[in-house]
């Protein structure tokens, strides 16, 4: 395997101009979190997988002790009768080509489905440990900047100042070569741990922008899970003031 | 040289399904080991050299002073009347795209050859200096699990948690997509140091899988010299129990 | 996408012979400075855009929140009645293989528009905080080296002696085999910040070359603003003699 | 330019199975200094250029100012009424992969030419700033080790132990595919400096082979300039016996 690959495991089904919503692992995995969780909701069904030799060479354990490679997956779902594809995975690539190729490929499949547009969702690092509900946006159209606005996503100018590292970010740039509206809505969030809350705002946001409604209690328990961790985390910072905070070892299963 | 290349050193001879065992060098170096043990006990020959543009740029020196390029090998052997292949060598990849591009070349040759099973032979990282007899498991199929745990093999839910990175769960992973049985066998060990320890029992396990048995005095001649390492170590830890424990350099010399 | 890509903005269009004008990110950003301040003089027009696996995997933010990959561009001016081609963009190649792959696309195109001379632009690192006025040069051909000196460039014995790390480099030494005239002209710079002072010098020598004259306020006023940073530094220095000179987080802002 | 180019700067010239003699850069530079000190004396003539996308994206400054790209370069000379081509260069491979590309490409060169025999040139690093008139070996041949441990080379059982690196390793490795004969001879050298005494003693080895004498003056001055500051180095480590001894700035610009 040089190249990515693609493993269609179903044929022959139609969807009607699905819109497609991106949550690969990121900042706070804010994205991945909330594109899991509707999923699971919505009942999405895996269509596709993707295999890649710019994934990490490894394999993951099944609880069963059955292996999987590392990949990226489509899954089919639907939201208030209208079809949604899901692009989530265990990595993304872990070199600049294949950021590239990759995304190449996922605008590939959202061609032949004739999707309109794609959400990618993902975190926007504030460094600062306390919560924060705002949803930030950017856009590949100021059309759609506009309509995206009256469901409470914020744009600010210039922001993220950095940038957007990832396929977050190229996705939502090179679907407009395709012709394709994209835009990428960001929870804001500490960076520094996997964020549930960030994700429950970010859910909320897309919820309303699809018009359903979906049961979050999972997400919430393992947000008050982390809360518990966070609390821990700022007792320490007030002790100390001046010293770099940085999470135990414990905290740090909870990542990924 | 661009790509990984086959050299074929015999041709036109019959094989009839063979099992592929697959030990190249990683953890505890115990896969390694165990394969070439067996290809020395079962007079097993080299059929096939692989050179790869993802192999160290290096070539290794004979005793007679001739060299080598770094390469991997396939040893054809017999155990039990039944055909085996062995696949052993001097490195795995050196990049990620390697190791794929390198497991897709193997299981083109399984395919090649009618291969209904893969052995990859492992290491486990206890991070521990005791000694442990257990090997441990994991597979591409949940018939196959049931089948290797009645020779001793332990499969423990979603473990190793960690996956597995290299040739051994690759191999595993992607055997699956050519309908190929596959399981990784892994012999417990510390994972600083050549483990000739942990080759024996996890030996012990591919001889009752194989219904043979074989001479193991040169490993066992191996596993002591270790062994007295292992007890320097082990005192050293002792002293030092707030010390890190690191194998001096003449120790190392041991490694590879 | 898996090389790298040229987007044509425009099609069938004349251009007589231009020469091409190259300033990509490099010390002090001194090449990118002068020919962005000269699109913006000249109101040359964008006719390409660049995209390549090459560049940093990542997208950029307008002020709008619209957002737009990594890209060179190229645009195309007029001097005095003659055609101007400009190559300017956010990013060079990130990997050694993307500088050789791009500067072969680069006089690609050169050779397509019949260009008989390219210069580069960029800075050389002095070290020190002083600014010095000099614009040294080197190129592919001892006529033209002739030539430049009447303009004012200094050409020094064997100079830079570490050679010239990126596109400015490898366009000079690869135009030669294409059969067309190139020179580097590069703006003394201590090379910590960006220099709009440097870009001020060499920009002077670049319009002597053409025969023309721009205003240079806005290079000007950016220059200003450095001024007052480095007077800064300078203050630092003298007070930290034997201290490493950095600049600040502040500072840094500027840069880029 | 996504892969090696090779450059014909002469066409149609006749060569009697010529000897290939490689000195490209590597420890104490000590094959390169042989080499072109050969090119010299035999006044050989430069006939092919080669570029890579596996050297540094990088220009070279000439004397007069005019610029070249880092290459590697086949000359040909005669000694003793034989033809030889050597195999010279300012830089190897950067990337493992560019390694084994270009070795090939070399190899390929050398079976157009019929080249019967393959010598590269090198250092081996004794980590002692003593000198050391040994010229050791490595070859791909039984019988051409016995040929050449008459000339006074000698071969030390499975030495070096760490291998070799890079193209003086390979070459002499893959070149036994192609049924071409070759050695590796290297001159013990500190290998911290350029070192043009070992390059003499390598060089006396060289010219017992080919049956010819040169004049050795230029590498003899060069290796007064280095022993003085081996000696300098000395002294230091006779003082600070428990430090490490690292060569100075100044030192280091005799590097390379």
């Amino acid at each position: 395997m040089q190249q990515s690959t693609l493993v269609r495991l179903k044929e022959n089904f139609e969807l009607k101009k699905p819109i497609m919503v991106v949550g690969l692992p990121g900042v706070g995995l804010v994205g991945k979190l909330v594109a899991e969780h509707l999923i699971d909701e919505l009942k999405a069904e895996k269509i596709m997988e993707v295999y890649s030799p710019h994934f990490p060479p490894q394999v993951l354990i099944n609880k069963d002790c059955t292996v999987r490679p590392v990949s990226n997956m489509i899954y089919h779902g639907k939201a208030n009768g209208n079809d949604i594809l899901f692009l989530v995975g265990d990595h993304q690539s872990t070199t600049s080509q294949g950021h590239y190729e990759l995304c190449s490929l996922y605008l590939d499949i959202a061609e032949e489905f004739e999707v309109p547009r794609i959400y990618t969702l993902g975190g926007y690092p504030t460094g600062k440990l306390s919560s924060d509900e705002t949803v930030m946006g950017v856009a590949n159209d100021t059309g759609l900047i506009e309509e995206i606005k009256k469901y409470g996503v914020e744009f600010r100018e210039s922001e993220p100042s950095g940038g957007i590292v990832g396929a977050s970010g190229l996705l939502v740039a090179f679907s407009r070569m395709r012709g394709i509206d994209a835009a990428c809505l960001m929870g804001m969030t500490p960076g520094y741990l996997m964020d549930p809350k960030s994700a429950q705002f970010l859910l909320k946001v897309l919820c309303k922008i699809f018009g359903i409604e979906v049961n979050t209690d999972s997400l919430a328990k393992k947000a008050e899970e982390m809360e518990s961790i966070l609390e821990k985390l700022k007792e320490k910072e007030e002790q100390q003031t001046f010293q770099e905070v940085k999470p135990t070892d414990e905290d740090l299963r909870y990542i990924g």
